[in-house]
């Protein structure tokens, strides 16, 4: 397919109805009514780095793609409004592959609500996606920092940990998948593969008066001291408390970690780390919908050296390493 | 230099005093307070693909990734805002560099008023530059599109034409330099190492009544042909009206192109190429700034069929073969 008829295809798959969108796909460059503030971030994935190719199938790439962006937004505690999708193409891409991370990209944006407006196709000597997305809030106060972290509050995390390590470690077949269910399986496959960004649960922790907030990318214990460094304060945690996904206990024991060091230290879980001042955690804890995804208190910010802790560690945890 | 040491020096460097900016640097997203409709666009740049790094400073590298981006915003006739940068970095990049690279885009940023507000980071098979480029109008009727050339319109090109396809020759080394002034020479390669987005002379082209734009990044060919596309119009042009740059004869002669024929075909010039209704065309060229990169007359847009023809040229015109 020629650089102009993949680009015509991605024009047609990509239109938007969103009314606040002026120019779409086709100019220089979009145009879009703006609404308040603006919140932008840029995700690149590339790989060999961030994924194999030969592990996940061109929809999973690209969906990956677009969730880890997203994640940064909900991050921030704000909407999602449009993304722009850089393609990197290694010579002699399939078509079809070109066009089902495309078609994976236009899913879940839709699903959420984001136009998708454009941005560039290259060629590369890898396959790498590149997403920049941009969020809407009203008002700058709402957005949540990494920095406001205070002695007291205390620190609470999304979902449940470790799942998309074990799924990688699953795909790497570094554990033979015998000892795990199907469902199981899949599950932890799926939470590697098509991570789901916690945008709902991001504005919800914004608007319930969180003062600091990371999604999980690196993995806890490096993104927890990510939002003690910012905040220069000193962060408590209990890797005890820690909620683990069903599956990690026997895939951690089967690489010979424990699992919760595992769930602490494995990245790409895209959850988000939240710390809540002390007096609004109980509200926020009440006003929780169920329907969220579950919300784990695992630790406080404390007085002292900032930094990070595991009061409930064997020294100092390190991430865990990825096989690439 | 690890990365978390990169990441910082790259923060430190990127300091902004804009103050629209709420966020920069160092969050999970950048927050920018918006000033009515964002006109966004991004672009990357592959070495091996788009340049070579072999052929260019690191400076050059960075400076000329984010003037190709800056460029689509100066084709919309939007005033530019903030930037974001992903560098992808091969395995044993040089620390310096890399901070060349991003120093590069700084001073060109800060030139144009530009906040560089953050981006990613990662390793690549292969040096990546992408931007991602913001800029902000009061009014979406001002900003100029690809569509809406019409009938009896007049089209113009700023500056000269064919100075980066004649640098990037020279470069090559494909024609000796012998025959040239040095200044001429170094005239050609900055063009194609260092160009200079018409972000000044877009916005004014917007003002005086432009009724398309676009900028020239493929050459003229390409570019003309696109406006004529997007706006299901004819344009005939004259390839003995194109403005050629110093020196371009001479490469030209000794590619054995005609000079004119080059100065279409030969992409990377980054000027702008706009239609204006022929009743503003006068006033316009009247009201031009003789500080401005000058304006040539170069064509119109008549009734027929849609598409580009040159009037004077010997059959079709198709894009000079880059050497890679």
């Amino acid at each position: 397919m020629r650089e102009s008829e993949l680009i015509e295809r991605l024009e047609s798959l990509f239109q938007s109805s969103s009314p606040r969108v002026i120019r779409g796909i086709g100019d220089d460059a979009a145009v879009v009514r703006g609404a308040g503030y603006a919140v932008v971030s840029v995700d690149a994935m590339v790989d060999g780095v961030h994924f194999r190719g030969s592990q996940l199938s061109p929809g999973e790439i690209g969906h990956r793609a677009l969730a880890g962006a997203l994640s940064d937004l909900a991050a921030m505690g704000s909407s999602p409004g449009e993304a722009y999708l850089v393609l990197g193409l290694p010579h002699g891409s399939d078509r079809d592959d070109t066009l089902a991370i495309a078609e994976a990209v236009q899913q879940l944006a839709v699903r959420h609500g984001v136009a998708v407006l454009g941005g560039d196709v290259t060629a590369s000597p890898c396959l790498t996606v590149s997403v920049t997305v941009i969020g809407w809030v009203a008002d700058p106060g709402m957005v949540v920092g990494r920095d406001g972290a205070r002695p007291g509050d205390r620190i609470a995390v999304t979902g449940s940990l470790g799942a998309a390590g074990a799924g990688l470690a699953l795909i790497d077949a570094s554990v033979p998948a015998d000892e795990l269910a199907d469902e199981v399986r899949a599950a932890l496959r799926e939470r590697y593969a098509r991570p789901e960004p916690r945008l709902a649960e991001g504005q919800l922790l914004a608007e319930l008066g969180a003062s600091s907030m990371i999604d999980l990318s690196d993995g806890l214990a490096h993104d927890a001291a990510e939002l003690a460094r910012r905040s220069e304060a000193r962060i408590e945690l209990s890797l005890a408390a820690l909620p683990l996904a069903a599956g990690v206990e026997q895939v951690a024991a089967r690489l010979g970690a424990d699992p919760r060091v595992f769930a602490a230290t494995a990245g790409d879980d895209y959850e988000l780390c939240v710390s809540v001042p002390g007096a609004a955690a109980d509200r926020l804890q009440a006003a929780w919908p169920t329907a969220s995804a579950e919300l784990s208190w695992i630790g406080t910010v404390v007085e002292g050296r900032p930094g990070l802790v595991f009061s409930d560690a064997e020294g100092e945890l390190t991430g865990y390493e990825h096989s690439f």
